[in-house]
């Protein structure tokens, strides 16, 4: 059976996932940067904009692992755009430039459907409004079954966890306190006990933890 | 000059000091002992209950910096008993049995002062409405040079943290989701620029985290 991974997701010490007030500027809002520094210096991360070199310790072999076997991603709408409501234009095609890093089909949850676009390098954009379950099934059926990738952002990432749809999540704890934003947690009392859950900390002062569903 | 220090102070991953509903039996509420369970095991806890044995590893050697060097402690009303507004009767001495584990002063913050209370083993509390600076005042001039601990719980250490008055912190981040109660990081917006972190996972499933103030 295909799982669903949850891969590289920041959170603050005091539990946000992103700040407040995206904009086309600021994708995480006030937090910038700030959750995804660690990442940055990565193999991996460069490797997502098709540059060579970074680090390869761990924050890069835990980072790493969040491409192979996936064969489809589901977004929610705030993860590939700042736009809210209804489309104005079509023009929009997410934050990542003709060749996106996903080189799969990717679902956006969004109330206001719109048509397929396809990228460069494999990347389909479908526009959905449907239940995680429903989204789920779509993009299982697309995955041929490989795994499913849960991209963000922390509502869509929280409804899934809701549902108990994951099967595997990284998390990366980040000691800085964002103080608002969106919380990644709320509403998930008693969620430790579905999962056998690992830490380790890295030099970059960020701590990973990997949540399997028991 | 002494220092302001927090030790061995739980929070959930999604930032809970304390749980919901705290009541004579339920000091930490629907918590119960799981923010502390890392703590139970260790030489430490057992000594602080007049106890041999226990865990000697990591979580044991960063809890047993707690008391040393302290020559006073400051805690909440809420650390020191479940009730609330006037006190009934003087009856009530704590959770802590006839020797407190503090063998100092220890001023309780409270709207509602009374007469202090001599304990056996050197603790004495003492029950004072002030202001954190005017609480650390006399907390210093009682622990005649020695550091002060805030021993909690999270609206006095918060209130410490928001007043810039914590030189050292010890957070011990528990891998579960309480979902409610008191949380610890509410209103510190960008608290990490004030100090130097430091993160270690245990074997406990824990993150010790220190914060040292720049």
């Amino acid at each position: 059976m295909s799982r669903v991974r949850v891969h590289n997701f920041s959170v603050s010490l005091d539990g946000f996932a992103t700040g407040e007030g995206q904009s086309l500027d600021e994708p995480f809002g006030h937090a910038g940067g700030r959750l995804h520094e660690w990442f940055f210096t990565t193999r991996t991360f460069n490797a997502m904009q098709g540059k060579a070199g970074g680090g390869a310790g761990v924050d890069d072999a835990v980072s790493g692992t969040w491409d192979s076997g996936i064969g489809a991603e589901i977004m929610g709408r705030n993860k590939f755009g700042p736009q809210r409501g209804p489309w104005e234009d079509h023009a929009w095609t997410g934050w990542w430039g003709p060749n996106p890093p996903f080189h799969t089909p990717v679902f956006v949850l969004t109330h206001h459907p719109r048509p397929s676009v396809e990228m460069e390098g494999g990347t389909t954009f479908h526009f959905v409004d449907a239940t995680p379950e429903e989204v789920l099934r779509q993009a299982r059926e697309a995955a041929g079954g490989l795994d499913v990738r849960i991209g963000g952002g922390p509502s869509t990432v929280r409804q899934f966890l809701a549902a108990g749809l994951v099967d595997h999540m990284h998390i990366a704890v980040v000691p800085i306190i964002l103080g608002r934003g969106e919380r990644l947690w709320d509403g998930l009392e008693g969620l430790e006990k579905n999962f056998q859950i690992e830490s380790v900390t890295t030099p970059s002062g960020v701590t990973h933890m990997t949540f399997t569903r028991r």
